[in-house]
């Protein structure tokens, strides 16, 4: 086959990858010495070696090819880096583009600036060694594997003319999520969204081990990509010029092939008929730890497990100082930089310019982007309530109908996706389909409903990928809600984890701009999945998420419908938050109207006077968090009015968790006063949890009353039982709670022996109207909030 | 082709199917007339009715054929159903086998045990609509989606004669856990484990829409299949008789081919030619809630999403009884059970019979089949220390060593393995590959090291591939051991919520047997991850496990190797626990000899006297949980001997971490006499831990002296830092604890202003010194432990 390069070409695109090379082993090992003025000694060398050689030349050469095809077509491009420890090399190719001393204009282009940009990487106060939020031009650290797929494909959706080229390592490739997200592209819709372009880089080997995909045979491999629903393209090699040579005329037939494919879903307008295509996959294989060295100490390293980290240590050995010296030497510094450390202008003219250089795009800055959302008036989608009590609703089902007009108001936007694993129906969410399907390119079925090509609701079930796909969707500019059945929400902890510590390290980082909030809609929740069981019942992940830092979380526990509405409309329009909202769907009663809903919302926490005759000199606090604990609270309350008429009890309802934190530890934290006027500083307070009660005792551990504080919540016990069951297995229930007010009151000490027995004697005909029946007992069933008497 | 099965073969594998099926919707729908005895009412009907249908048929459809195929070849199968809500296709199949009866002896083979039968499911105090714990033959519930494939390897590995016929769901094959774990054909050898039949079972449909893998085309899952490792075939219909004639045909072919396979690769015993062969997988498709109500209420249903839970509802409504009394009807009862509502004696004859039917496969109670480990001594794998202090070890290096004879000396018994995300000799317990190498199927290379068709430590980058595997493992009757970056566990923070769950159900049944630990090794910790940075820095994974029930979960931070060594050795004898360890791998000072270790592991937490001139009376207690946190408080006690040599200090070590919780939370907890008699009942206590500060306050918030707790932790501030300045940065380095206790002990009030310009100056240093030479300060790379001056 004839050359596709010509020599000039050739060289200037190999002359790119040595430089960004150079640059990575530089930063890998030096902490002076940038240029190799002299000769190298072991003064010039960190102390601590932290890099990782492995990835780097790979993502380097992909990297620099990129460039090539970008100028060529005139792309816009983004680039997510899979492999973990990918920093050398993508700092190496933002610094060549100009992009990093941009931003952070101590890196200078010139000797003084690649010394700095050396000493930086993996040093304390510097860089990661990951692509993190540091980075210009990354929307993904690649610190924790497997995600990088679900981002890209995130990234594209929405944004028809970027192309996401998605390095994925082969290490990466074997996790969970990575191997899910390949199916992504069945929710990608060549008209209306941009495309992704992975790029499966063999280099072999993981940390210790040959990858999996490395060494199942071709065969298998174009088959395995193939019925993933692309069509693969192979480009291996470990000469240089043969690779460059390879890869280029593959990248460019794979560019074109793209552009067919959008060309032709783009030419007819009409929805029907618009296929998924097979679309472009790239296998590179080259070896791993590439153009580094071949021998360390008679061992093979290039192209082995062992060029994973850093080939060379050691440096008490002075050949080994040699070998470092002279691997440096073989990208030929001398004919990239100047005597100055810049790069030589014909090297530097390859990279694009401006917002083209893939380490400038807007894209990846995604805050920049951001339009805000045409939200309209939560209050008119408000539940009508004459009194408190008065009616059911299911609060999912009327947040459904905002939702749907948040839809139909950003449709031309394009800038607004739900997210949900195979649940937004029953989930009580489905309203929206009046305004938006579901997103779906394989074939219909006559029952089919709500499917679409061009469907705006996100449904595949992993919560994996629903999660990538979300994080991908809003570290570019735009906005979405994930809803998921709260056990089960556990499955993305770990992603998670990781967004938030992207959040926290993005906001330290002067130009990245505020995106939207991760807001999780968590329902279908733990007392009301009598429906499933213990499997579905665990409310911990919110447990997870108070653990990281307080000014990227926030935790709402809406006790109705209406709260729900002003708390999600206040998430929907929040920046650079992770939003845990736990809503039921079920239909409970309704306490608030809207106003009052607003005010409670707005306040986080507040007394509830109606639900008391005199609540000024309490004998004891009933407080509640979420909608099944208010709920017993509140029926517990007309209990206890009837055990003990002259009570005098305080109701205060929390929809915002993170009151109870002292204000020291948390923003929305409860000044100490504020927070004993409500919970007074010496008075019992009985509080209904929707968590493990555990969680209560952190956030308040440091309040004055309290050791006072008694938190019933979710003690693990679960079953295939009816919806007050699940509140009398985990102590949580109205009976209990009226017992242990009765309990911890010290006037009505005289009357706990009755109390106890009426509770075991009410307990007793739970159980046996239970099994006989197979449903809660009337006065449960039927239990309704009679207000409080006037006069 | 002419009929595979004779007439009467497939008249009776029908009428086995419709029996299944019909104890199905009996238990979905019954609460009375199981055997329609009279013309169905809604009295008849359960208030609540909470099965799933769609699944069921399938399920049945499958179980019945494998049953002929058992008896035909003499087979020892283990059904695992990964599509969710199978309860009431495996419960009817038990039942149908016997083997219930023989477990729930009330649960009758006659009417009246028809209709315990029934009314049991989903029934209050009744039993899961999940495969749960409860039911006979399941070691995998189905609640959470995804895990069957990896379960099923984990049962069948070093089960040479068994068969894991594994069901997948088309809505669990999205996940991102199935999706990976197809690749663990990688890790089986056909020689030493038995044979994983999949069958991926397309019903159409997940919950509210149609599945990935059941749209693509035939020739694109086909070549997933194919590209996964597995030689697909494909049965489809929705004609019984014509399914039944090609699924038995097609299952006969592919046991044969499994037999073939495993007769090749036994008839040799070299390891050497041992290839990974091409496995058997069948694509099974059938319409979703096949053979029930076709339409409802004017919609399609049978074949379609809608058939996902109960076709028909609404009672009320005399059409749909009626619809329900013929769908039962269809199944024609009166030909399948006797009048008494005993099973036909042909009929039942089908099933195997004792060990052989699947519902009494002893694999899946593996507890029967558990044999102790042969353990090694651990003492003589310890340390060797003169005195506190005076050497350093890298723990989980030392422990490797003593995990090395534990699988030597269970070599023979094949009971044992170790899992990791290829971080093994990462890790650091790369001694084991001196007995035994990982386990790989795939080609080798000249620099493959440690890699064998034999090996034991099973590697593959997914950590959920790998719990899930062990899981599998442990269930069926053996033991292992997973070590993990402490960060990453997170990702399988769902499935442990799982396992725990499914101990605690376990552990309610009276025939399941105890099962060895789940052992969790987290090394690579949070506070030496300064290699890899924030996004590998993160220890809450014990704050999810100390949320599970006391009686199943058990957290332990020993403070050095030995302690470490003797944690191990109780985990590995322990039964029914989910044992987390969480040690790290760096060279660190080492505190006890190995009889002060055994000492202080049994005890859970101890003075450490000899770090302290005289505890009696102290003015102040330091306590300490995990190995850093441990080391910077005997750092602090250095300190503190300086600024104030009267000072009396009180250290106290904390290895097993719940034994802070009060004893009526958890059985370790220390009584609160002794608890405050360590801690004092009102002296200040400044605790360096491992984790979240947040997690001790938890755990301690009911004990006397807790208002005085000071907790030091990590508090979510993680970068590519120095080891100590990880612990600068949170707060929880040696100069802030000596300063915290200056600031804690009244009568050191007037040194406080000096105190806190010496730390500030301190701090000062350290951060210049860090920028400046890229490592800690020599004051702290130097340190070292000087014992306490005697008399």
């Amino acid at each position: 086959m004839s050359d596709f390069l010509s020599d000039e070409q050739l060289e200037g695109l190999d002359a790119y990858w040595r430089a960004s090379n150079y640059l990575a082993v530089g930063q890998i090992y030096l902490k002076d010495n940038p240029l190799l003025n002299v000769p190298l000694t072991q003064a010039h060398i960190k102390p601590r070696l932290l890099g990782h050689w492995g990835t780097t030349p790979g993502l380097n050469l992909i990297y620099t090819h990129l460039n090539r095809l970008i100028n060529q077509y005139d792309l816009t491009v983004l680039f997510v880096a899979g492999p973990g420890h990918g920093g050398p090399a993508v700092v190496a190719q933002t610094y060549l583009e100009g992009t990093y001393t941009e931003l952070y204009p101590s890196v200078e282009r010139n000797a003084n600036g690649l010394l700095r940009l050396f000493r930086q990487f993996s040093w304390p106060y510097g860089i990661s060694s990951h692509v993190s939020a540091q980075i210009p031009g990354s929307i993904h650290e690649g610190g924790e594997l497997g995600y990088s797929l679900a981002h890209a494909y995130g990234a594209a959706f929405d944004n028809p003319d970027l192309i996401v080229a998605c390095v994925i390592g082969d290490g990466e490739a074997e996790t969970g999520t990575l191997a899910a997200s390949w199916h992504s592209n069945k929710f990608l819709n060549p008209r209306r969204d941009g495309a992704v372009l992975p790029i499966l880089h063999l280099n072999g080997y993981k940390i210790a081990n040959p990858t999996v995909l490395s060494r199942i045979s071709e065969d298998e491999l174009s088959a395995l990509m193939y019925g993933y629903g692309y069509d693969p393209y192979f480009v291996e090699g470990d000469d240089p010029a043969q690779v460059h040579q390879a890869l280029a005329r593959t990248l460019d037939t794979m560019v074109l092939k793209i552009r067919e494919i959008q060309r032709d879903a783009r030419q007819s307008r009409q929805s029907g008929g618009l296929e998924r295509p097979l679309w472009p996959m790239l296998v590179l294989r080259t070896p791993k730890g590439w153009t580094g060295p071949t021998f360390v100490d008679g061992h093979r390293v290039e192209g082995t497990w062992r060029a994973h980290q850093v080939p060379l240590a050691d440096f008490q050995q002075p050949v080994h100082l040699q070998q470092l010296e002279e691997w440096l030497n073989s990208y030929r510094p001398g004919e990239l930089f100047d005597a100055n450390g810049a790069l030589l202008p014909k090297i530097a003219a390859l990279a694009p310019t401006g917002h083209r250089r893939m380490s400038a795009n807007p894209h990846a800055n995604g805050g920049g982007l951001l339009r805000a959302l045409d939200l309209p008036s939560f209050s008119d989608y408000a539940v009508k309530l004459e009194v408190p009590g008065s009616l059911r609703a299911e609060a999912t089902r009327v947040l459904g109908t905002f939702l749907r007009d948040v839809m139909k108001n950003n449709l031309a936007s394009n800038n607004f996706r739900l997210f949900g694993p195979d649940e937004t129906a029953s989930n009580r969410l489905d309203a929206v389909y009046e305004v938006s399907a579901k997103a779906w390119m394989e074939p219909l079925e006559p029952d089919d409903v709500n499917l679409s090509v061009d469907g705006r609701v996100m449904e595949i079930l992993s919560e994996q990928v629903c999660e990538g796909w979300l994080e991908g969707y809003l570290l570019t500019g735009r906005h979405g809600l994930l809803s998921c059945y709260e056990a089960f929400i556990h499955i993305v902890d770990s992603m998670v984890n990781q967004h938030a510590k992207w959040l926290k390290t993005a906001a330290e980082v002067p130009w990245r701009k505020p995106v939207a909030s991760l807001n999780f809609l968590l329902t279908s929740h733990v007392w009301r999945q009598d429906h499933n069981g213990f499997s579905h019942q665990d409310p911990g992940f919110i447990d997870l998420v108070a653990n990281k830092k307080s000014d990227v979380v926030r935790i709402y526990l809406p006790p109705d419908a209406n709260c729900l509405l002003s708390v999600a409309d206040h998430c929907l329009k929040s920046r650079n938050y992770i939003n845990v909202i736990v809503a039921g769907k079920q239909p409970e009663w309704q306490w608030l109207d809207i106003d009052a809903a607003i005010r409670h919302c707005l306040a986080g926490i507040g007394r509830w006077d109606w639900a008391c005759r005199d609540d000024q000199d309490p004998d004891v606090v009933m407080a509640c968090a979420g909608d099944v604990p208010t709920l017993e609270t509140l029926a517990a309350v007309t209990l206890l009015r009837e055990y003990v008429p002259d009570l005098r009890v305080r109701v205060i309802n929390v929809v915002d968790l993170m009151v109870l934190q002292p204000s020291f530890q948390h923003p929305h934290g409860l000044p100490d006063t504020a927070f004993d006027e409500l919970f007074t500083v010496d008075k019992p307070v009985i509080f209904a949890f929707h968590g493990y009660p555990a969680l209560i005792h952190r956030l308040l551990y440091k309040r004055t009353n309290h050791d006072n504080f008694h938190v019933r919540g979710f003690k693990e016990e679960g079953a295939t039982t009816t919806p007050f069951d699940m509140a009398v297995i985990n102590n949580l229930d109205r009976y209990q709670l009226a017992l242990d007010v009765i309990e911890r009151v010290p006037r009505l000490h005289d009357q706990l022996q009755n109390a106890r027995s009426r509770y075991w004697s009410t307990m007793e005909k739970h159980k046996l109207y239970l099994i006989e029946h197979g449903q809660d007992m009337p006065e449960v069933l039927n239990w309704q909030w009679t207000p409080v008497a006037v006069g």
